[in-house]
């Protein structure tokens, strides 16, 4: 017996009587809030003449009583607050019959026929669809229930709500209690409901746990489902689908309990969250690494929520620039905040940034860092991703890398394989080739050793290993480098990965370094690097042999039996360059040729009997190793224009003349000779300590340092 | 001696005084004008910083001199408008400094050191670059001779112009009075020179040939170069291409000579060609049938041109909405004239429409038909292509098709195989694959005959043969129908296809059905109908091999030597049915299986040795035939909704449940029945007369029509 105390205090949850009060008054003006009512309105009305359709449970995901339970969900929602918004009598007799409905069907209802062993469900097949479920009805319910009858509350309530809090709370215990993204969904369902039922147990059980005792519940799961840095360790993908049961429940406490001061909890760690959902970003597409699948971008409902409620928290108007492509506000105070500002034309540029993410509830399970060349969409994002397995959803990809320049990916990840909702393909779900292609080392940019994956493949032994963080450093926004490492990602077998972004006159856009260091106890090994470049193959500095009348599959497990090996050439000591186009822009990747090197130039889609995969090009460079270090050096240089319109190509090929590795007194050397007679160093210390110091002589002159590493400029 | 007496009445091309006049007065009111003239002024700022480059010729196409002789065209003729708006005596000392130094090489100079056999130039490596710097400059002497001394003029005239404009007329006499767009160029050079050298004789050889008597010249050209749809015969690549020395001639000679009312010569063919340019793109691009880039589109600059002088010409506001697409206006009073009407929102939506242009000086070589659903961007767009051969650039394609829908190619030609001004990749040529891939029938959505092209690849053959429209029938919006036919497309072989857009309530959008007939004497005939669609395939409804371990390719010559099979199936008897996703559609192609009938599922990019072709999917219908007919009938038909960011997916599979062809009566009886139960008949005549009356029993009732098709509705 707690919160709202009379029916003046209805809505509760996220729109309030001041929301409503603020959408009406603005209304007409604000155009993204006008829009944004005019299309729920569109949406609710169509829906709402289709009748109350409220069914007996009988299919699995994607089945017709799946997708009307959905459908109900979010037409009750949106009826709520248009019967708010409106007063029109039409939305809450909607709402008021489709609740009813629900209370004479719920204490008929059994576990889902069509269930899934682990966590069933009662209207849907799994727990977690009956706990959205609860999230949007619950609304729809706060914002109806001024308007209810005693009789009508007790109904509601007693047939509906409280054996749904129960069935998903008591009932469901180790999914409640989970420290997990579908534990936040049960515990935002059933402590708004407990707002809403004016039910203190509920609401108490949902923050600290079924015993109250805080091992469980969201204060918990705020603790350590995201690093320090906001960073939730399944990736960006399941990050902004996990943000949205999050940020849904601590509105709702900061509009019934604000003296929790739950935005400033664990300092500030949900707006840190959507902040760092915002970054992991180019051009509004979510970076996609680990099961991710590429379609979805900033524009989807978990970041509406999340900017509009950021935004009403700290006023920054670079969220705005977010909203403004997301082009829809939510319908509350908050919305009504966002709309007005971008009105009254506040809107500042969001501030992308160069930033390393940390992983682990301590932020100390490795990190994800990003470079960025600047703050525009067309700039250039380089993330190496050097974080933990990223539980059930991780992908084996120790050290990968993926690029974005000119508004477009160039360097990508392969994201996930699957069709979400598409029956045909595999009902919807993850793929078969999502296990056998997309979640293997050799569909990343990082290396494999004697064609295996990382960890051999074993989960459990990936989520024990992390990589460590050997420093990232933006202070010189010219010279940005990341660096990082993990032992035993195969027996006797450890990985050093220098990343760096390098703004130089001597070219025309920013480049990449990459270093790549592996240290093996064994001889005789074989190590892949794979890249998998996106745009159309110009040329090759090199001999290539083209398979052009057979095409066979690179190799027979751990993914290779996906690649087609469309050519190869032995890669001949000096500078082997491989260069292609995208768009308007021009890429070469240069790297060192050597005896017993060689490179494959691939393509997805071998063993693929579904057309599941996506049929796109890759390189691999191949190379046999001894025991102690081998390194790949390689250069991506983005250069050049390709202009259609006006008909003219500028700088089509590289800028670089050659790329040298020398190794002397503790540190590596890599030479850069430009075309213009340019000579850079950029020199990395095998030991990373900032105050270490080096002083090389080379023929070229002397190089002296502080730190892990330097860029020299020598000539012109 | 003739036309521009005075000084005061220079510049007399383009630009005119009136036009000076009109930009002073409009600059920093009218957008677009302004953005357009500030473009120009940052780029010829930054080509007149390098100075004076007036080099000895000595390099091909792509080479360092023809790049800057073709960078100082551009620089002169720009920088002597903006000493026409600005007055600025920098823009008039560089144009001046410029042409003297032309003037000094000029008489210097022989053939060009790397000329092509042909049509050789002397600053360039083929005449056709000299006539292009000639249009330019010219144009930058026509903004500044005002302001010369007698004697500068004298020197220009005689050292440079004279010399050049008798080079591209007397003395390169073949192309002159060639009745192609090389010629065009060079009489818009030769005229254009006339004009401003006050020189008749000049005018009335480039209006009338060398001889002055009609037979070459710019007259000849408009009779006989465009059909009488103002359709050019090469396609609409070329027929951009083409547009720009008409347009621009005519301009000039509307400035000087209005009294022709050149724009309404022959039933306003100039204007006509530049509408029907236009009409042949979508979403800005253009149809890229025959040798076509894909990336060039509306904005460039012929058809900024076009369409700013076709504004000025008629006032049609609906010429507004490609200008502002373009973004860009000319630098004249028709650019003036459009910045000020988009200025004001005068701006109407572009009428494209269906329509059928004919090929041909007569309009008896055939047609390019063209369906629509809709004006809007996203409407759909069928093209059928049985216009001629299409001189050297024409590919062997006779009915093939082409199919735009929600913004996107959905069934593409491939155009060509060429990566323009890219040096690595042949000079920048087209390749060897346009005429091993592109070019040949194979890579064309049409029959093939026993894997050969049509007319064995033979051009003079190719160039002998067009189709002939049956008829062509937009007169129901709901109905839209065309047809068409052509004889020995291969020895005893004669083909007819009718193709209709069919919008109906039993579909979400409207569907595309085709039927193939083939008519041969001979028996034991393979025929092949591939189907080049985009997107990722989701499934079929029959039984397909994948050839999952390794891949050959379909054939050895004609094309199919550049294709990997990918997979195969037999098509059982009934409906056969292949899905695939392109954005946030699906496309379902129906078409009925029978013994002896197969679908290979293709890729292109086998024997491509220097990765130039795009590696995208294809279908191949493939039949046995005998003597007599055989027919393809299929149906594409665009459905449902793929939602990333709601996640959702409605309607993913066909609505057709099952597709019939019944002969009878001198009629093809197309039965499609739907999912939902509804039954439709299109019916089609063997005789294509207009007044021809059927009358059919069937088991569905009686079919009775006026004409050579009907869309019959018979159930729901
Ligand atoms: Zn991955
Ligand atoms: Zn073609």
């Amino acid at each position: 017996p707690a919160y709202a105390q009379n029916p003046q205090q209805y809505p509760t949850l996220i729109l309030t009587p001041d929301g409503v009060a603020a959408i009406k008054a603005t209304l007409g003006n604000a155009p993204l809030l006008t829009s944004s009512f005019q299309e729920t309105k569109q949406s609710t009305d169509a829906l709402m003449s289709a009748g109350i359709n409220v069914h007996m449970p009988k299919d699995a995901g994607g089945g017709f009583t799946h997708e009307q339970h959905k459908r109900n969900y979010k037409a009750m929602h949106q009826a709520g607050i248009l019967f708010q918004v409106t007063g029109e009598d039409k939305y809450l007799q909607y709402v008021k019959n489709m609740l009813n409905a629900y209370a004479k069907l719920y204490p008929t209802l059994g576990l889902h026929p069509e269930r899934k062993e682990q966590s069933p469900g009662k209207l849907f097949w799994q727990s977690l669809n009956d706990c959205v479920w609860l999230v949007y009805t619950i609304q729809a319910y706060d914002a109806v229930k001024g308007q209810l009858s005693q009789q009508e509350i007790q109904n509601i309530e007693k047939n509906l709500f409280y054996p749904a809090a129960r069935f998903l709370s008591e009932e469901s215990a180790e999914t409640f209690d989970k420290i997990h993204n579908h534990g936040t969904w049960a515990v935002a369902a059933v402590g708004m409901t407990g707002y809403v039922l004016n039910d203190k147990k509920l609401v108490q059980q949902a923050l600290y746990g079924l015993d109250e005792k805080g091992t469980g519940g969201f204060m918990a799961q705020l603790d350590q489902l995201f690093s320090p840095d906001g960073y939730y360790t399944e990736g960006p993908y399941y990050q902004r689908y996990a943000l949205m049961p999050f940020v849904v429940f601590a509105q709702a406490i900061a509009n019934n309990e604000p003296q929790r001061k739950i935005f400033s909890y664990r300092d500030n760690i949900l707006l840190k969250a959507i902040n760092t959902a915002l970054q992991l970003t180019y051009d509004m597409k979510f970076f996609p690494f680990n099961d991710a699948l590429k379609e979805k971008d900033l524009r989807s409902v978990e970041l509406v929520y999340g900017t509009n409620i950021a935004y009403a928290h700290t006023q920054d108007k670079r969220l705005l620039s977010i909203a403004e492509k997301q082009g829809e506000v939510i319908l509350s105070a908050e919305g009504v905040q966002v709309a007005k500002a971008l009105d009254n034309k506040e809107v500042q540029p969001f501030n992308f940034t160069s930033m390393e993410l940390r992983d682990g509830a301590k932020g100390n399970e490795g990190a994800v860092g990003v470079l960025r060349s600047g703050i525009q969409d067309k700039d250039e994002a380089l993330v190496m991703k050097y974080s933990s397995q990223g539980m059930g959803h991780g992908h084996f990809d120790k050290l990968t890398w993926l690029f974005y320049d000119n508004g477009s990916e160039i360097i990508q990840d392969y994201g996930a394989a699957r069709y979400l909702n598409v029956e045909a393909k595999y009902g919807g779900h993850y793929l078969p080739e999502n296990k056998t292609w997309a979640k293997q080392t050799v569909s990343h940019n990082t290396v494999l050793v004697n064609e295996q994956s990382h960890f051999g493949g074993n989960y459990d032994l990936g989520m024990k290993s992390f990589p460590t963080s050997r420093f990232f450093d933006v202070s010189n926004k010219d010279v940005q480098v990341m660096s990082a490492e993990i032992k035993e990602v195969y027996p006797g077998v450890n990985f050093t990965r220098t990343m760096a972004m390098l703004r130089d006159e001597a070219f025309d856009n920013p480049i990449i370094l990459d270093v790549f260091e592996i240290n093996a106890k064994d001889s005789q090994q074989q190590y892949d690097l794979p890249l998998y470049y996106q745009g159309q193959l110009i040329n090759t500095n090199f001999d290539v042999q083209n398979n052009s009348s057979q095409l066979k599959a690179v190799g027979q497990k751990n993914g290779y039996e996906h690649l087609w090996q469309v050519a190869q050439g032995k890669l001949p000591a000096g500078t082997v360059q491989v260069t292609w186009l995208n768009g308007d822009r021009f890429y070469t990747y240069s790297t060192i040729g050597s005896e017993n090197a060689e490179m494959l130039f691939t393509r997805i889609g071998a063993n693929d009997p579904n057309f599941n995969l996506r049929n796109e090009p890759g390189l691999m460079l191949r190379k046999k190793g001894n025991a102690g270090q081998t390194v790949f050096v390689s250069v991506l240089e983005p250069h050049g224009e390709f202009n259609a319109k006006d008909e003219y190509t500028t700088q089509a090929s590289s800028q670089i003349k050659s790329l040298r590795l020398q190794e002397q007194d503790g540190a590596k050397i890599i030479w850069i000779e430009t075309m213009n007679g340019d000579l850079r160093a950029f020199t990395l210390a095998t030991n990373p300590a900032v105050k270490s110091k080096h002083n090389i002589k080379t023929q070229s002159g002397k190089l002296n340092w502080v730190g892990p590493y330097h860029y020299f400029k020598l000539k012109k």
